[in-house]
């Protein structure tokens, strides 16, 4: 999305009176204009200021989304989804004011169709409660971005993670959606079969717009079996490049790695701080495989092999689940290990994705963009797709370090794109961003869902 | 989509003697009203009677097809993509006359990406035609619907084949797509990174529109390295629902079969008069498996072990590329054979999904249905991914018959609707429909866009 701050323009719109209480009467000890609540909406895990709603709703079901969205339209009043609040990049804050529906009440998981490999929850339910929950199924949920975010929120920001090299992104493994329009009806996109062949794919254009375009309160995604056998692996090299290059070698012999990270030096070195770990203060490779005990082996031996041919000086094997466990919570921890390198900071990160082929050269031009700044700065990625974060460390107050960091971000976002990359600020083309509008503008006519997010209307 | 007959309303639209000049003076040759092409243009593979253009422009760059457009939009004229003309389901009927825009001469490979496992095609190139041209990169492209379709014709119907239950459909595949928009612009929907992040995702949007929004005229899409290993088998069963239920155990396990079709006895019957091959005129299920050499091995002993506890009788391997191609090559002439069990007839086809453990109901249900028809009825599927066709071989000529096997086929898709299932008939709910038409009015205001396709505006 675009930062907030690109909208200087932005006005708050007018809540009427009449709204609020027709929302209190409805909704009772479920709606809330108390300013502690406000400001806790108002804020996620970005490095933007508070910009709270003027209301809070908490949702138990889709009716009373729909309810909401219905009594908000007739105001012309906006509202913006909130479901765990771990958005890294503003999406939940309210830039034109109005009413945020919370649904992180509706943790209700629908339906587990362990045959199909299928589940349907609530758009509330977090991804580690839904594995949880799914304990006994001997089936689990793989994507993963980290926090333990909501699986509504996932979808609405097409969330990525570290398990997408084998998984895929939430793009790949959302079957369907309910989503609540901006007229207030409710709207189920997709059935539960695997191939839909029916008009166009309204699945795929909700998942990815931010709320923009209507709220989502139920999600169908794809489950698979958990692996017979998992192992994971800490690898450090001598260089970035020559982790990179052993990466692209391992992802272009189409080893199925599950998982494979990159963590640079730094931030490897406040990830020991914070999670007390000791892991060697160099540019490393987290791997992790999943499959059958023997396709396992294999995996794990090709990437040994090839990680030893670009310069690795070590291998540590993490096979016990409580060993594997703490690894990947380390890793998960980088982002806020970050921000404790320098108290009372903020991070802004960077999230782009180039082609496998140009990894190389994109991340070692961030690297070198990045090492003129004057606050920390790190590298960390999804490498096994090509999609890295540049994390920098900024005090949120220092306006000048704030400018900078844009500036640095800009750069970086303009070498990937400059590669055939993508990246969460603006990509598309000016008739490809009209196209959008156009979307925007038949399904929200009144831009009451999220606004101000995705592109200036 | 719907077929051209429920159109009974729509009306050609004049297609004035200007814009025939405007067309024939900028493309010369390459521009046609010549009767038989009309027609060659106006006919596919689906049972529907011949719907030809008012004329025909053979597009070879994106640039031709934009100033197409553009002419035939000043003009208020329909204009309908045409790739290889192997639609089983009536796509390309100029239902209500306008320009046939013939992208088959746009056949070139415009790069391949070998590092990034990525290809980008001019829309004309088929299936075929670009695995010839990978062969010496060690990369192939799986998605195979049988006939030799067009690159962008898979793409605009969302095709799906016998790959799909490893490899995915279209949607999964498509990276990112050049369109030509209803005003003639060219929009470019996606870079060639694996993660985009920016905006609406236009690429699936665009895929399985069926050149309803647009015109397709270059695709780019993933690449697979060629496995180490293959191998295939045949394998029959006294009974339908023994097969199925071996099919939906397999999948459930987990066991990444790259293909899993099913051929029911009668279609087994017609393959082997069409292709001379004594198959066992039982229901049969056709394997293949890809990985490496131990992954097969362990792959095929569980497909084997399963098979057998559900009463297969044979368990035939295939592992000379000759035999696979041979048997593979049969399956794909399943269609044509069918046809050739009657002369003179066409084919009614069925495009049904539901979820894997509703497939067994779902098809024996299928069946019943069909035992009450009076002409030969088949059914094939890629059922690993609970996909199905019934095939219904009519005389196009006798309206009894389109009649009754209109009726059957209503049957067969009302069966799968009620079991969670989706088919190429509308499946969407009012509201759902709603926000199509939404769309389609947004990017295509003046409905010139293969129109009376998907649904009635």
């Amino acid at each position: 999305m675009n930062h907030p701050r690109a909208f200087p323009e932005a006005l708050k719109r007018p809540v009427p009176e009449a709204l609020l209480t027709a929302l209190r009467t409805r909704f009772g000890e479920r709606f809330s204009t108390a300013h502690a609540v406000r400001e806790h909406h108002g804020r996620d895990e970005s490095p933007f200021p508070v910009t709270p709603p003027d209301a809070v709703v908490f949702a138990h079901a889709t009716e009373d989304v729909a309810e909401t969205v219905a009594l908000c339209r007739a105001h012309g009043v906006p509202v913006i989804p909130y479901g765990a609040g771990s958005s890294l990049e503003g999406h939940l804050l309210a830039v034109q004011g109005g009413v945020s529906i919370d649904v992180s009440q509706m943790k209700r998981v629908l339906a587990v169709n362990a045959e199909d490999l299928t589940v349907t929850v609530q758009a509330g339910v977090t991804r580690k409660q839904l594995n949880d929950e799914l304990k006994s199924t001997g089936l689990f949920f793989p994507i993963d971005p980290g926090a333990d975010a909501s699986l509504g929120g996932m979808a609405a920001t097409r969330a990525s993670g570290t398990n997408a090299v084998r998984y895929g992104t939430m793009k790949e493994n959302v079957l369907g959606l309910t989503v609540v329009t901006a007229e207030g009806k409710v709207v189920r996109t997709a059935r539960r079969a695997k191939k839909s062949s029916a008009g166009y794919d309204l699945t795929r254009l909700y998942v990815g717009s931010e709320g923009t375009l209507g709220v989502i309160t139920e999600v169908t995604v794809r489950l698979y079996p958990l692996p017979e056998a998992i192992s994971a692996a800490v690898v450090s090299f001598p260089s970035l490049a020559q982790a990179i290059d052993a990466v692209i070698q391992i992802i272009q012999l189409g080893v199925p790695v599950a998982r494979c990270e990159y963590v640079c030096e730094h931030s490897i070195r406040a990830i020991n701080a914070y999670s007390h770990t000791t892991l060697r203060e160099a540019p490393t490779l987290f791997f992790e495989f999943h499959g059958s005990e023997s396709s396992v082996k294999e995996q794990a031996e090709i990437a040994q092999q090839i990680t030893r041919e670009h310069g690795a000086r070590d291998f540590d094997w993490a096979t016990h689940p409580e060993d594997r466990t703490r690894l990947w919570t380390a890793r998960h921890n980088a982002y806020f290990a970050s921000l404790q390198v320098r108290p009372g900071s903020r991070a802004v990160s960077t999230d782009t994705c180039v082609p496998i082929s140009r990894l190389s050269d994109s991340i070692t031009g961030a690297r070198r963009i990045l090492d003129s700044a004057k606050f920390p700065t790190m590298i960390v990625g999804h490498v096994g797709d090509g999609n890295f974060h540049a994390v920098l460390v900024v005090d949120p107050n220092d306006e000048q370090e704030m400018a900078e960091a844009e500036r640095l971000n800009d750069a970086i976002v303009r070498l990937a794109l400059s590669m055939d990359g993508t990246c969460t600020e603006e990509e598309a083309g000016d008739d490809a961003l009209d196209l959008m509008r156009r979307i925007k503008r038949a399904l929200d006519p009144d831009d009451i869902m999220n606004p101000g997010k995705i592109f200036r209307m």
